[in-house]
């Protein structure tokens, strides 16, 4: 599995409904892969029964790691957000050391990802609980970006209006001094035409609420993405 | 210039005074590199002036680099802290991502390396300037290093006790989990035997202070960590 072949991702919340057959559709949709996180309301419980429902299917399976009580094991990979806007150093590097502390000599590290995350809605949960610096101008979301990408070196460079649907101006600035790091959309996206848009700059792009909202749109979602060139 | 390879070096602080044959000693005792670098007092003239010293002779010159206003072109590398146990997000990212709004697009690269810092001395400048988390257990410890080595993957881990003489248990349990980066240690070597206990330990061991209040013992560390199998 590897994460720079992904261009369209379903992000799945454990606190959320799907019917057997919802989760068919999505898991059949032609997706490259499966993201299960969320900000509140994910347990180990509703992380493992959600996990064991996706896992039916033959598609990449991966935790989006929210907090360390949810860490289930048996995912393709753990995605942890190191969010690098957030107000204080407790979610930059503050509750990985807490988690590490009671799990670090048991990590298999070739199956751990670094999303350097840029928080840009200031009403999503996200935000509030990391106290992120969400209104970030052009300038400085490229120094962000640039951070995460050329000084730290991350895997993944993860942009997020969860909740909301992202500046494409902005985006596209981030796109332009991203050299190494796979570059992830997350947010608002609710309409098809959202999808290419988005799929035009990221290289990946993450499909969320709109499932809970409108499945056959999340699900159109996919050829969208996948039909457009970046 | 290959950091693997350093055992020994001399760290320089640009508001402090040599003359001409005590960087000529130094810069010929043998260690494996001269970086210059401060906390209270570094400026562009100060700095600029020590590289140039140092430049006459034929070993590699880094810069540590503590504010941006200090960044002088030149040297061979330059080293950035990230100060993982920062008590805000100013030392780990913020002063970061400021100097990358300036000089984000000039930045070469492949000359910049990130040193993961835990910072050990409560009374040192650096620990007062950054609030860092001092009072760490080992097995908190252990898990800053893990942050650094293993979940972002950083090239260095600097184990910081600036001002005096650190525990060499601790630092045992930090080299026990590091896998990939090399291990720095800096702080209150002032005696070849400490030298030489650290060497066991650390891959890289760094001597400051001592340079400007017994240059001779200074110079007996080279040999001392040389000679020292870790």
């Amino acid at each position: 599995m590897d994460i720079k072949e992904w261009r369209h991702v379903f992000k799945l919340d454990p606190d959320k409904e799907l019917n057997d057959s919802q989760i068919e559709a999505i898991c059949e949709s032609g997706t490259d892969a499966i993201m299960i996180g969320g900000t509140q309301g994910v347990s180990y419980d509703n992380t493992i029964d959600l996990m064991a429902r996706v896992r039916r299917f033959p598609l990449p399976c991966v935790l989006e790691v929210s907090n360390i009580d949810s860490v289930v094991p048996g995912f393709d990979l753990y995605l942890v957000p190191m969010v690098v806007n957030a107000g204080s150093a407790d979610w930059i590097v503050g509750k990985h050391v807490e988690g590490l502390m009671d799990y670090g000599a048991l990590v298999k590290w070739h199956e751990v990802a670094v999303e350097g995350y840029i928080i840009l809605n200031p009403k999503a949960e996200a935000a509030k609980l990391t106290e992120a610096k969400t209104n970030l101008t052009i300038e400085e979301a490229k120094a962000y970006a640039r951070f995460v990408d050329q000084m730290v070196k991350l895997p993944i460079l993860y942009v997020e209006y969860s909740g909301t649907y992202g500046d494409p101006a902005l985006l596209r600035a981030v796109r332009s001094v991203v050299k190494q790091a796979r570059l992830f959309y997350g947010g608002g996206i609710k309409e098809v035409s959202q999808a290419a848009e988005i799929a035009e700059i990221a290289d990946t792009v993450i499909v969320g609420n709109v499932i809970y909202e409108n499945l056959q749109t999340a699900l159109e979602t996919v050829n969208s993405v996948k039909n457009t060139v970046k």
